[in-house]
C-alpha cells in the first residue's frame, strides 16, 4: 500500500511540510482543520474475510473544464464483480477521497457485505492526485501549475466520465443503475456526484459528509463542541482535566528542565524545544480529535491498533480531581492517556508529534484544496470546548495558503457550486451521520424531503456505517445499515421503472 | 452596439475567418452548424417602446475551476428596477448567450412586457468573450491559450457568482427568487443554469433551446428536414426547386461565362470564382435556414428588414414546374428568392456572401464553443430535406477545429455534464419550442415530469415567444406567454413558502 502522496518529489514535501510545521498561530488553524481529517480513514477492519478485486486502469483527461490541456492520466479504479448479476444488478460506486483507493476499498466493508444481496458489482474509484492516480506522475505536486487540476469538480467529472466508460463497455452495465457511497470527503462527493450528475448516479449514501461545514452554514464551534462532548461523556473530570492540560504544558515547557521533562515523559523521538511547544500542543490537540473520531464499539486496526471504546479507555487516566493535581501530576496523566492512541500495544519505542494518523492519505494533496476550495471554518472558545481559545481567522488562513501553494482560498465558491444550505429541489440522498463524530457538526443531521433523508447513529463515531458489520456494532448502526439498504432497493426499483 | 467580438485582433480574426471560408467539404460542415446558429438572434422587433437600463460591470473570476489564474475580468450586465417590488419581487434574469447583451436586451421583449405585471428586476448578464466581457481585453481571441476559459460551465459559474453577488449586495433582493430565461443557446444556459445551480435560480425559461442537438440525442437530419418542411409548405414546389437548385448552380458555374452571370444575376459584391462555388452555396443554404428561423408573423427589422411571414414570400418566386425551366430559369429565380432575405428594402448595391446575419453576435467565440465542448451534430440527405446530401462526419469536424483553433472538441462531454436525456429528476424548466423552427428537432417538445415541461408553438418561428407582443402574434404565442408567467408565478409562490 503506497501513500496517497508516493511519488511526490521528497525535496517538495519537505518544504511544504517544514513550511506547515513552522506552527505560526495561522498554521495551527490550518493544521487544525486538515489533520484532523486524518484519522477519518485509519480505521482498517478488514477481519478475516478475504476481498479480492481487479485493479483497472482508466485514461482520464487531465482538464475536463478546459481545451488548451488536453494531456490525459490513468486513474485507477478496483472492481469486484463476483455477485454482480449482469442483467440490471446495481453498480456500488465508491467515490474516492483524499487517500489511496485500496486503503478505502478495504475499510469500507459495508459494501463487501452488501454486494451479494444486490446482486451488485463494486466499484471503488480513485480520486485524482491521490494514490497511484496522478495527473503528472512524479511532477503532480511540484508546484501551484501542476495542482491546478486538483479540484472536486475535476474528482467528480472523472467519477462520471468513468462511470459512463463503464456503461459502454461492460457488457450488461447499461441496465445497471448506479449509486454513489463514500465517507467524509468522499461522502461528500458522492452527495455532490448525486446533485450534480443525477443522470449518472441514481442516488448517493453520503456517509459522515460534512457538506456543511463552509463558511456561513454552521457554527465554525461545532466540531471542537462534539470532541469535548464525547470525552466528557468518556469518564468523570476527562474534559476538565484536557482542557487545563494546556496551560500545565505552558508551565511546565517554560524551562528548559521542564522542556526535558516533558520529552522523557511523553517518551518523544525528537526531544522538545521551546519552538516546539505550540506544535506539541496541536499535535496534543489532534490526538483527541482522531480519538473521538474513532470511537468505535470495538478493538479496530488503525495505523495502530485500538482497544473497544478508546475515548472511555483514555477517560480511565483522567479522571481525577483536576483541583487536587500539580502541573507535572497532569501531564503525566494526559502521557499514559496519548499511550492509548499511539502505543496501545505497547510496541511503540518512542512518540512522533509530527504525525497522527495513516499515511495511506495524502495530507499535501488535501492541503492544497483546503486552501482552494475546501474552506473548512473550525475555532474553538476554551468555555464550551476543551480546547485553548481560538477563532476561525480567514484572512491569516488564506495568507498561510497562499505563502504555501501560491494561491488564495474562496471562501464562497463551494457553497455557490455546490448550494450550500439549499439542496431541497435535489432528491434521492441518504445522509448518515454518528452522533459521536466531530464532523456531523458539519454535516445533514435532519431530514431535508422524502428523498433526501438523514440517519442519525447516535453511539457511532466517524462513519461507522461503512465498516464490516461486528458483533459488537451498537444497534444504532444495524438499523442505519438496514435502512440505508433499503433506500438503495428504493433507488434500484425506481430506476428500473424509467428504463 | 459593437461587434461580439469587437476587439480581436484584426488580423487573427481575418486568419481564421480566411481559412473557414476556404470552404472543404468538412468546413461547410463546421459553417453549417455554427453559422446557421447566427440567424436566432438578428431579430430586433424592439417597436416604438424606449427601455433604459443602467450598465454595471461586476469583477469576475477568470478562472472559477482553477486557482491557478486568479486574475478578473469585467462582466457587463445590464439592470432594470423601475418596476421591481423590493420586498421580494422576483429577479428576471437573462442567461446572455454568444454575443453582445444589449442585443439580446433589446430583443428580449418578452421579459419587459411582463416586468410590471410581475413586479420583476430585469437583469442581463454578458457571457464571457462577447460583447465588452472578454477576459482578456483585446487578447482573448489571440490564441488557444487566452481562449480557453471560454465554456458554458464558466459561463454559468459566471451567473451565479454575479446573482449571489447581487443578492449580497442590493437591499430587499435577498428575498428575491430568481428566474433564469433565455433563448436559442441562451435558452440553453438557463436550462442548464436550473439544473446545476438550483439554489441560485427556482426555475428557467428555455425558449428555443436545442439542448438534445448533440450525439445520439437527435436524429442529425432533423434541423434540415424541419427547414425543408417549412419551404414545402410556404409555397407549391418551394422545397422541390431549391432542392433542384444546387445541380443548376453546378451546370452553370462549371463555365467561366456561367460563372459571370451568377455574379452578375445574384449582384455579388466579389464575382464568383471556380473555387467560391461551395461557398456560394454554402451561402444560400445559410439564407435558407436563416429564414426558417425567422419565420414571423409580421415585418420584423433584423440586420435588413423582413416582410411578414418571409418563407412564404420567397416561396412566390420559387412556385414553378420544377421541370418547365432551364438552369439559368431557376437561378434567377432563385436569386429573386434570396433577395427577399438580404435587400427587402432595396437599398443594397450588391450582396455580399461572407455574411448572412449580424454582426452584434460572436462568431469566432461560437466557432470555438462548437469546436470544444458544444457537438451538434448535422447532415442532410437530399431527399427528406432540399439540400445536397452531407454526412455528419466526427473526425473531419475535429481536424477542422485542430486545424482553426489547436483543439479537438469532445463529442460526449456535453451529454455527460448536462445530462443528455436523462433530465427528468430536474424541475422547474420550461420548454418552449416553435413548430417552425428548426432548432426545435434538438430541443424538448414533451412533457417530462410535471414540473419539467414543454411548450409547442405549432406557427413560431425560432423564440418568437421571447419577442415584444404583436398585434400579428398568432393564438399560439399569447397562449404560450401566459402558460410561461403562469408558471413563473407559481415558482415564485413556491420559493417563498421556503422562506
Amino acid at each position: 500500500m503506497r501513500s496517497g502522496f508516493g511519488s511526490v518529489s521528497r525535496s517538495s514535501i519537505t518544504g511544504i511540510v517544514l513550511i506547515v510545521t513552522l506552527c505560526c498561530f495561522h498554521v495551527f488553524a490550518l493544521k487544525s482543520q486538515l489533520l484532523t481529517r486524518h484519522g477519518v480513514l485509519v480505521d482498517s477492519n478488514a477481519k478475516d474475510s478475504v476481498i479480492s478485486y481487479k485493479t483497472l486502469y482508466f485514461n482520464q483527461k487531465i482538464d475536463h473544464f478546459g481545451f488548451l490541456e488536453d494531456g490525459t492520466f490513468k486513474q485507477r479504479y478496483l472492481v469486484n464483480d463476483e455477485h454482480w448479476h449482469q442483467k440490471g444488478g446495481p453498480i456500488l460506486f465508491y467515490t474516492g477521497n483524499e487517500g489511496d483507493i485500496t486503503w478505502f476499498c478495504n475499510n469500507t466493508g459495508f459494501m463487501w457485505d452488501i454486494a451479494e444481496e444486490l446482486k451488485a458489482m463494486l466499484v471503488f474509484a480513485e480520486h485524482r492526485y491521490y494514490g497511484e492516480s496522478l495527473p503528472f506522475g512524479k511532477d503532480s505536486y511540484s508546484d501551484t501549475k501542476h495542482l491546478n487540476y486538483l479540484s472536486s469538480e475535476q474528482a467528480l467529472a472523472d467519477f462520471a466520465v468513468l462511470i459512463k466508460e463503464l456503461k459502454r463497455t461492460v457488457p450488461g452495465s447499461q441496465l445497471s443503475p448506479v449509486i454513489a457511497i463514500g465517507g467524509s470527503y468522499g461522502g461528500m462527493l458522492s452527495a455532490w456526484m448525486r446533485m450534480k450528475y443525477p443522470n449518472v448516479v441514481v442516488g448517493a449514501l453520503a456517509a459522515s459528509a460534512p457538506i456543511w461545514q463552509f463558511p456561513d452554514m454552521a457554527p465554525c464551534g461545532d466540531f471542537y463542541k462534539i470532541v469535548t462532548q464525547d470525552f466528557a461523556e468518556g469518564g468523570l473530570n476527562c474534559d476538565v482535566n484536557i482542557r487545563k492540560s494546556w496551560k500545565a504544558v505552558d508551565n511546565v515547557a517554560a524551562t528548559d528542565s521542564g522542556l526535558r521533562w516533558l520529552s522523557s515523559e511523553f517518551s518523544l523521538c525528537s526531544p522538545l524545544k521551546k519552538t516546539d511547544v505550540a506544535g506539541f500542543k496541536a499535535w496534543l490537540q489532534e490526538t483527541w480529535v482522531n480519538l473521538a473520531m474513532v470511537d468505535y464499539p470495538y478493538e479496530a486496526n488503525f495505523l495502530q491498533p485500538l482497544p473497544r471504546w478508546p475515548v472511555q479507555v483514555v477517560c480511565k487516566y483522567l479522571g481525577f480531581d483536576p483541583y487536587s493535581v500539580s502541573d507535572y501530576q497532569m501531564l503525566s496523566a494526559i502521557s499514559e492517556a496519548v499511550r492509548v492512541y499511539y502505543n496501545y500495544t505497547g510496541s511503540a519505542p518512542c512518540l512522533n508529534t509530527s504525525s497522527t494518523a495513516t499515511g495511506s492519505l495524502g495530507y499535501i494533496g488535501w492541503y492544497y484544496q483546503a486552501c482552494t476550495e475546501m474552506v473548512m471554518p473550525m475555532c474553538t472558545d476554551g468555555v464550551q470546548d476543551m480546547f485553548e481559545p481560538q477563532e476561525w481567522n480567514f484572512q491569516a488562513f488564506s495568507d498561510e495558503c497562499h505563502a504555501l501553494f501560491g494561491v488564495r482560498p474562496r471562501a464562497d465558491w463551494a457553497g455557490i457550486f455546490y448550494g450550500g444550505l439549499d439542496i431541497a429541489s435535489h432528491s434521492n440522498i441518504v445522509f448518515s451521520n454518528g452522533g459521536l463524530d466531530p464532523w456531523s457538526g458539519g454535516g445533514v443531521t435532519r431530514n431535508i424531503s422524502d428523498s433526501m433523508v438523514a440517519i442519525v447513529i447516535p453511539d457511532g463515531a466517524h462513519h461507522l456505517d461503512l465498516r464490516y458489520n461486528n458483533e459488537y456494532d451498537p444497534h444504532s448502526v444495524l438499523s442505519a445499515r438496514a435502512q440505508e439498504v433499503e433506500y438503495f432497493k428504493l433507488w434500484i426499483r425506481q430506476a428500473k421503472k424509467q428504463l
